[in-house]
């Protein structure tokens, strides 16, 4: 199911500056949490990346509205939600405000072996390194070009993802993921003000984190951080939690703090 | 007129990677360069950029097909083409070979000020700095947040078009130009090999600065390089070449070069 502003099958203008400049913002979250708790945060972060570009973000409600014609047997899908600038006349300049396109569109669940979620995932270190650019860092936004180059280095499919650094070897995550890493009681993250996506279960792994009481440092991680880490995970809102088992040379034991945040994840819904 | 893979006023699938990532490229020209020795030049460039990102890009004659359906009327117009990788599944990998979706559509020249060509023009230096992607410096693809943020900088009029730097302080060009400037009888232009966009104005220039026996020198500028040159110009397809009168506290005279090469240049169909 598609629905371009609210109607369903509908297509985008071939001028729309999504499609132009990838000016705008997405989302991908699974369908259920468009139903429950994590639909406030899923909204805060595309309200909080549209306002970063200066794009209008229809309300809440407007996107609650769409849902209602999502097919409810669909439940167990992907959902993605992408607000851009809008249809513009030619040119990077925004002559006047325009209307933003929103597109809410459903897709069956990615299916990945069983073993990703119980013994973890092999994990490969791309070559491609991201650029850093501070005013785009974080926002979900459609430049994602990158994204795909380093999707494109590895086709073995039992490598589930890879991991990226950006151009002065700084860890910064996954492809599709952000990156977790344990020591001792600490847990790492990637500082994301120059590269990446600051995702929302990154946030809700966080704010676990704090709860439980773990000391938590966001900073600039080497690879010999990660390799030197005694749980390495990875996440996203679709896939929840996977630890990495494989890194190069480097395998890891299924993890302590890997299965305590997996259970506190899926029991968080406040 | 907008074609859509050849259809007339036809619109754009929502789950078109161009739309879900910026994965294609695009070319800017005048309308009468479609028909003339330019078209050549063209399409080598957006079959260079599609081949560097491993998008299949239409034969030639495909868009000259597509060209018979555009209103002659309009031949002082715009042309844009756009080829993207296509409609695909979601997530960043390529499962299976898809089909590109190419957009060819028109739009009325632009108006600039007469004194732009007469004059020179005004030009800003903008606050942000490029980011650094090898992988993708010179190709015109469509992650352009980069340009549209810089464009959003200033809404003075007068302004007609703003200097970009890279995050190490290296001049790359305009957001929509390319940049030249000239001192004694050497020609400088940015290297491109990080940042910004080898545009075919850009490739016209140095091929008649060689025949002209000019030195050319490309190279890392700085902004103190710019201030210091006997002329600087700004450099597109639709524009063709503008004098930069005014840049900060600094300003210049007409300038012999931008008179011969623009001359030389709007004589060049080979």
């Amino acid at each position: 199911m598609i629905l371009v502003n609210g109607v369903a099958n509908a297509m985008v203008h071939p001028a729309d500056r999504g499609l132009s400049y990838g000016d705008g913002v997405f989302r991908t979250l699974l369908l259920r949490d468009a139903f429950n708790a994590n639909w406030r945060r899923q909204y805060a972060k595309l309200a909080s990346d549209c306002a970063r570009l200066g794009i209008i973000c229809p309300d809440m409600a407007v996107f609650e509205q769409d849902f209602t014609q999502l097919d409810a047997n669909e439940n167990a899908g992907v959902l993605k939600l992408v607000v851009t600038r809008g249809a513009g006349q030619r040119g990077y300049a925004m002559h006047q405000p325009i209307s933003p396109t929103r597109i809410v569109s459903t897709a069956p669940l990615p299916v990945y072996p069983s073993q990703c979620d119980v013994d973890g995932v092999m994990v490969y270190v791309c070559q491609l390194r991201l650029s850093r650019q501070p005013l785009l860092a974080g926002i979900k936004h459609l430049n994602r070009l990158e994204n795909v180059l380093a999707r494109s280095e590895w086709q073995d499919p039992d490598i589930m993802e890879g991991l990226l650094q950006d151009d002065t070897g700084h860890v910064i995550g996954g492809t599709m993921t952000n990156l977790f890493a344990v020591r001792g009681h600490q847990l790492f993250t990637p500082d994301l003000s120059n590269s990446g996506i600051a995702g929302v279960t990154r946030e809700r792994i966080l704010a676990i984190a704090v709860k439980l009481g773990l000391s938590i440092k966001i900073s600039q991680l080497s690879l010999s951080d990660i390799f030197e880490a005694d749980e390495v995970m990875l996440c996203n809102s679709v896939i929840g939690i996977w630890q990495v088992r494989e890194l190069g040379q480097k395998q890891w034991q299924k993890g302590h703090y890997v299965a305590l945040l997996r259970s506190l994840l899926e029991a968080d819904n406040d």
